[in-house]
């Protein structure tokens, strides 16, 4: 039976994707979208952005208005219309016109569940006072930059170390604020583990940004002419010109959950691949739902714009008969941090270590983004994690400052398919001198992890180094080794090494290292033939740092 | 049995590769490196960049010198040493020594024939004048460089408009020389096809570069002063300082056919998918072997850097025992041509014709490189060719100034898993507002052919426009409309049109476009379900510039 009334809660990516792609599928259904705030499908993906002025137009963050969505779409798009009840059996919603303050009733055959998230908000003293902010919305960045405008600001402190945390630091500071950053977690960026954080907090650090980890605010208290006093657990005290709240969201299911609509394990609508909830004619989208994770099969929130749009039109299939399925969620994610790019897809080690999952393997690299002999070569830093058992890509982390989002990319690519790191190995990707190298940083992380897999070398574990009862044997040149080195490393240069085999223990396990990890793994090829117990520091003493304390 | 003795000739990316593998997996081997020219390991892809001063270090395209490979490797590298004959019955080679004019005999266990490509010379005459040059190595790019210098070029003529062509184009122009390119192809790039090209070669003119193609150089003469006289076989007449031949390469096959190795059917050495070559004891790898192309399975010669480094390293490994295979290549290929990116992967309309196969579908978008919100979005134009019977992902070409590579990768990554356009609408790729969009470029090449698969739209063909009975319908502004139109179109906006159905023919096929293609879909879906007869004319009227003549 097709819908001939299908109505939508929520007008974001997931809601107007699904009302655009309804419309296509079906030209005789009536097709009405409420949304309680003033604006539909607007990029809240660009809001820090519109408060750092570099997108200075606001009109410019309307992807589509109502009136397009009538024009082009015949689809009926109410804002400033809040949904307040559903009624799952008679099949209809209470609606409040915000404008009109009355309350209708509208009958559906269809509905579809977009309500989105909203900002968890601290629950300190002060959190209400004003110059404390959320950035979800229009109206909020607007009042952000009216803050900014009239009160001079000059300080920030934004509150969470998350992907829009730092892109709040970002752009206040390109406003020229001074910027703390109070995260609860020990690193920021929680999708990353903490030793790939690590060159991020260095590199905001060097730009300036005072930034507290493992540190929560406390209370918030009014200062004179209009400032701010944070106040930390740990005792800091920040005076501040305003506050960013940015400790994430949580799924927003108050209708769906007084509907009596099923909630999953983590709080958010339970859907399954189709997106149907629990209940008959509904269906739910976006940043309010729970998926799967394709890699552990575990359910998992993960607000973003791109999942959001394609389960809007998955929806919408399976609303009009047509067959397609969602196929969980990777967490493919990236975020620009001052001139910085970070990004990942799969899983991490510690949603790895969460599940209890010890079957997989891991390495580091330091590839530049392009052949070094050209000039302008950046280097990125990537881990890569696999599954010994068949060689299955588990996910990835990168960081540099070019040619990041592509590498993550192709892994993500990788991983829907299933693919193995013999797949990154054998990947033929574009290569000329400024755009890569012929054997592509993708392709250097699948032959390291490929030869793991051979027996070719075995991995230490970073983790591990302080309590080994192993010699470390630093195989850079003596100029590089007496730069800094592993404390109670020797150094025997790779270039000497075949000569200087005498001065290796045999009953000792040994621990190579260079730089990145390439000469290490050369002499361990030499090592391990010659009968000597051998093991790698993956990524070199370039990932020792990131393993060790931060240099405050 | 594990050879006790590897000979390697030619010692370039192939052969270099095979080489250092060959050591990693085995110490006890003798290595020795030929190659007749006096560096190895060096980075031709580097060259066109040195000639235009990009590169302006002569020593950074020594990725590795004969001394590395000695200290680091214990292998032994001979440069200006020519082998001029195999006897595989004996397992022996001939060697001469160039600086010593010697000949000696070499025995082996394992033989890798890595002697590369040769540039192909026209048989035109004054081919071999000064001031004609090929860019094959470095000691090439250092006399193109020593000429311009003595002779304060002004005015070059590149023959051949491929990749390497166009590169010299694009850095001789950066020296500030007048540029012709001479092709005797109709288009410019041949791994692309023609409507691919035409943007390419709209902004090659647009940068001042005199453009014959389908013409070819007919003789050279002496000029004045050093300068020459290129004449075409059409008559046209061009005075240059100089002349660069990049009409392809031929496989240097020349030993392996004295020697009974096996050639194939284009021409390359024939080798299996573990590099071995028809003679027991002999493999090849590079520029010089033919190997499989995965899509069609047809026999292709394809000299490209990063094939031939993993061709090495699988022919080491069959060597010494390990187990690995080369998959066939696909072709993927990225080239810079002032400031525009142009690349490729898969197989071309071109070639799908060249091999009968009819079973694919193409569709064309121009998508920006990410969200038009965020300042400083370039448009994409990409073709996506697939199979309407399983979905697969057969080839992609695009073109644009930013995240070209970033999309062809991705897109290589899909085919070489075997997946589908299901699989690119699906994809979970990176986003944030300056790195992409919500449904990224791939998701909407994806979106787009998952629609034709699902019949949720039909194609026309853009070449059969011309002969078309059929009524064209731009659904564009009217003042977009007013801006230039497909002639003969009627204009109906999108937004019109559900009001004006009663001006459209039922009885007749209505062929629809708009600017890229997005509102013609709108469009399609909408007049599909009201009963008419419509098809989509993919790509817009972006498209259609492609396929009219070009503008002079």
């Amino acid at each position: 039976m097709t819908p001939k009334r299908l109505l939508i809660v929520g007008g974001v990516a997931g809601g107007a994707s699904a009302a655009a792609r309804a419309r296509r599928l079906n030209e005789a259904c009536d097709i009405v979208v409420f949304d309680k705030g003033p604006h539909v499908s607007f990029a809240n993906c660009g809001l820090p952005y519109f408060v750092g002025d570099v997108i200075q137009d606001e009109s410019k963050l309307l992807v589509a208005s109502p009136e397009l969505f009538r024009d082009r779409f015949r689809i009926d798009v109410r804002t400033r219309h809040e949904v307040t009840a559903i009624d799952t059996d008679e099949r209809t919603i209470q609606v409040r016109d915000l404008t009109a303050d009355s309350l209708h009733t509208e009958a559906y055959d269809a509905l579809v569940l977009s309500p989105g998230a909203r900002a968890i908000r601290p629950p300190v003293l002060g959190i209400d006072l004003p110059g404390v902010f959320v950035v979800r919305t229009i109206p909020d960045s607007r009042r952000i930059r009216a803050w900014l405008a009239d009160h001079q600001a000059s300080r920030a402190v934004v509150v969470g170390g998350g992907f829009i945390g730092l892109e709040m630091a970002e752009n206040l500071s390109h406003r020229n604020l001074a910027i703390s950053i109070v995260e609860s977690a020990p690193h920021v960026l929680p999708p990353l583990d903490p030793e790939m954080a690590r060159p991020v907090e260095d590199h905001l650090r060097s730009q300036g940004v005072n930034l507290l980890l493992g540190d929560a605010i406390a209370k918030i208290e009014q200062g004179e002419d209009h400032s701010l006093v944070v106040r930390t657990r740990a005792g800091v005290e920040l005076a501040t010109d305003l506050v960013i709240l940015a400790t994430g969201v949580r799924p927003e299911t108050t209708l769906a959950k007084a509907s009596g609509i099923a909630l999953g394990r983590r709080g958010g609508i339970r859907v399954d691949e189709h997106m149907r909830t629990s209940v008959p004619g509904v269906w739910a989208v976006g940043d309010a739902v729970e998926i799967r994770e394709v890699m552990t099969g575990v359910e998992a929130i993960l607000p973003l714009a791109g999942p959001a749009n394609r389960q809007g039109r998955i929806a919408a299939n399976d609303i009009f008969g047509h067959a397609s399925r969602f196929r969980g969620v990777q967490g493919t994610a990236v975020c620009g941090v001052f001139g910085m790019t970070v990004a990942s897809t799969g899983v991490s080690e510690r949603a790895l270590a969460r599940e209890g999952i010890s079957d997989y393997e891991r390495i580091y690299l330091h590839p530049g983004h392009h052949v070094g002999y050209f000039p302008g070569a950046k280097p990125i830093r990537i881990k890569l994690l696999f599954r010994p058992s068949d060689g299955r890509v588990l996910g990835a982390q990168a960081v540099g400052e070019e040619g990041v989002a592509r590498r993550i990319d192709v892994i993500s690519m990788t991983i829907q398919q299933g693919g193995t790191v013999y797949d990154l190995e054998e990947a033929e990707l574009c290569y000329a001198p400024q755009f890569g190298a012929a054997k592509d940083p993708v392709n250097l992380a699948g032959m390291i992890a490929a030869n793991v897999l051979r027996g070719h070398l075995q991995l230490a574990r970073w983790e591990e180094l302080p309590d080994a009862d192993v010699l470390v044997v630093d195989v850079r040149s003596a100029e590089e080794h007496a730069g800094g080195a592993i404390p109670g490393a020797i150094n025997i240069p790779l270039e000497e090494l075949r000569g200087r085999l005498a001065e290796l223990p045999r009953d000792r396990e040994l621990w190579l290292y260079c730089q990145v990890g390439q000469r290490a793994y050369y002499a361990t090829r030499l090592l391990l033939q010659r009968g000597f117990r051998v093991r790698n520091l993956p990524g070199g003493i370039q990932t020792y740092a990131s393993f060790t304390s931060p240099a405050e």
